[in-house]
């Protein structure tokens, strides 16, 4: 069985910024990701990432940014293979993680950076339709949508980033969301609301997706009224937020009630030499340059614990 | 007075990623600053920045890093201007912040990024010989002692990185330090073991620099024996980190034993309105993509508290 210095599940932001510490420590490391790129591929435009600037090549492509976090990685000598951690135990001198493939990779210490999934509506329909006119991923499926009506479902950045990209396809967008207050930024927000194919369903939540083959309607209710309403759509998508899949290391960590990851200041968590980054994480935004910074904390306190390990100095004090 | 909606008090990569991030949620925001770049543009090679890599323009150097970030931080309407903050009061409707020269601006919210500050050896001839042989700063002052003795204390990052340059100058570079294992990365440790130019001189602390108008020699004790010797050298950098000045706003926040300013996961100090970010923190890694997320966490607090104050609804779950 291989055995590596320290093992990265995911290969987000975080991920792969955890990797570029390690490997600079020359620590032997390997990045596990079922992805590459995490959520920072599905933005299809991506504004705010410090030093992520116009005269960048491939500017505000997330999927751009997220390669040259890759290759940045590899030239330092991380290791990636695609693949789904499903268990972790604790063995003598660290960690043996198993994949859904029946692979298992041995460690002495364990980054968690997985990331998250997006969260689902729960209605009906919803299960049935996913594919044929309900998606999670507006950057996939948009163009599918080509003068087509569709709907939106939340109140982030990626929902109403969502919205501005289907109206370059879409001939009307509804965007449902039950509050009357949005979360995205201003900017964003009053971009949109210029854009006439755009009609805001606000205080409502959907109850109900309807069609034969594909979608036809989505029922909204009013959340204070109660009152229901058919729209007419061919495309609904879901962008509500996302959850947290840490069953495969709950044992070991502490999770919050979202299963989000518990880590401190320097990323660590209850366990011994496992450390976590970036959205899986209880830290309160999301965002790339947020889970880079803390793939970098969880990087350096990796070697720390493996220096202090091996009774050396570490990487603690100031710039490390 | 001008009043803004968020004052960012330092231009590092922690205050200008914070600025990004307020001006993106259409806040009024004044960055005040000694300088632009912070402890970055101090960096001779910046290689560990996620996203930062040879396909980049300016690749490495940390002075065009933060003038990407600037041009970003204006790009969405941040204002700049050159000023050291000497008091903070807290007002009515936030906080009032006086500068070294008489101004003064108010804010509705308040950012702590402005850094540290070199700490200094503290030993007889050091005051004297500052600016004559004795520098903190590599980057800017390695060129002057082309084919002299130098020395760097220190055992860090910055330190390793400081003795690298100078052995593009000096004909030889001895590398003071009080262990005998480095904090520095591996990676750049392993790169100057093979040059010739350097020797380390290590358990060893610098006890007095000598000299007639210029450096002429260190003298240096060994922490073990304490025996002395003397090195003969032209100049002298001291790279053995940092110290906060955080005199003019201890009363409102809380600092530890460090005058580092104390926070939370969110980038909040025990002040209602006032964030810190980066290096001022008590953060435990001091690092250019670290203080970057955590200037974009105290952005969205900011930007969360204020949307509170007004009764809306802020940034706070997930993708904000």
């Amino acid at each position: 069985m291989d055995k590596y210095d320290v093992i990265i599940v995911g290969a987000g932001a975080a991920g792969m910024a955890a990797a570029i510490y390690t490997c600079r420590k020359q620590l032997k490391t390997l990045v596990i990701s079922v992805d590459i790129g995490g959520q920072t591929i599905l933005t299809s435009h991506i504004e705010n990432y410090p030093g992520f600037t116009k005269e960048t090549p491939g500017y505000a492509e997330g999927p751009k940014l997220m390669s040259l976090f890759q290759e940045q990685a590899i030239s330092y000598g991380a290791q990636f293979i695609a693949g789904k951690a499903s268990k972790v135990d604790k063995t003598e001198g660290g960690f043996k993680i198993a994949l859904t493939n029946g692979e298992e990779y041995e460690t002495r210490a364990l980054i968690l950076a997985y990331g998250k999934v997006p969260r689902s509506l729960g209605i009906p329909g919803e299960d049935k339709f996913i594919g044929r006119g309900v998606s999670t991923c507006a950057t996939c499926d948009a163009p599918v949508f080509k003068n087509k009506t569709v709907a939106v479902v939340g109140g982030g950045n990626s929902a109403i980033e969502a919205a501005e990209l289907l109206t370059k396809f879409a001939t009307k967008v509804y965007v449902i969301h039950r509050r009357d207050a949005f979360r995205a930024d201003e900017i964003t927000i009053n971009k949109i609301k210029q854009n006439k194919k755009v009609e805001f369903v606000l205080n409502s939540a959907p109850v109900e997706i309807k069609g034969e083959k594909f979608v036809s309607a989505v029922v909204v209710e009013d959340v204070n009224t109660k009152a229901r309403r058919e729209l007419p759509i061919n495309g609904l998508f879901v962008e509500i937020g996302y959850v947290v899949e840490s069953d495969f290391v709950k044992h070991l960590v502490k999770v919050d009630a979202m299963n989000e990851v518990e880590i401190n200041m320097a990323a660590e968590t209850v366990c011994q030499g496992i450390f976590a980054a970036g959205d899986v994480t209880n830290v309160p935004y999301k965002q790339t340059g947020i889970s880079a910074g803390w793939g970098a904390t969880a990087g350096l306190s990796a070697y720390n614990y493996l220096m202090k390990l091996e009774g050396k100095t570490g990487a603690k004090v100031d710039w490390g």
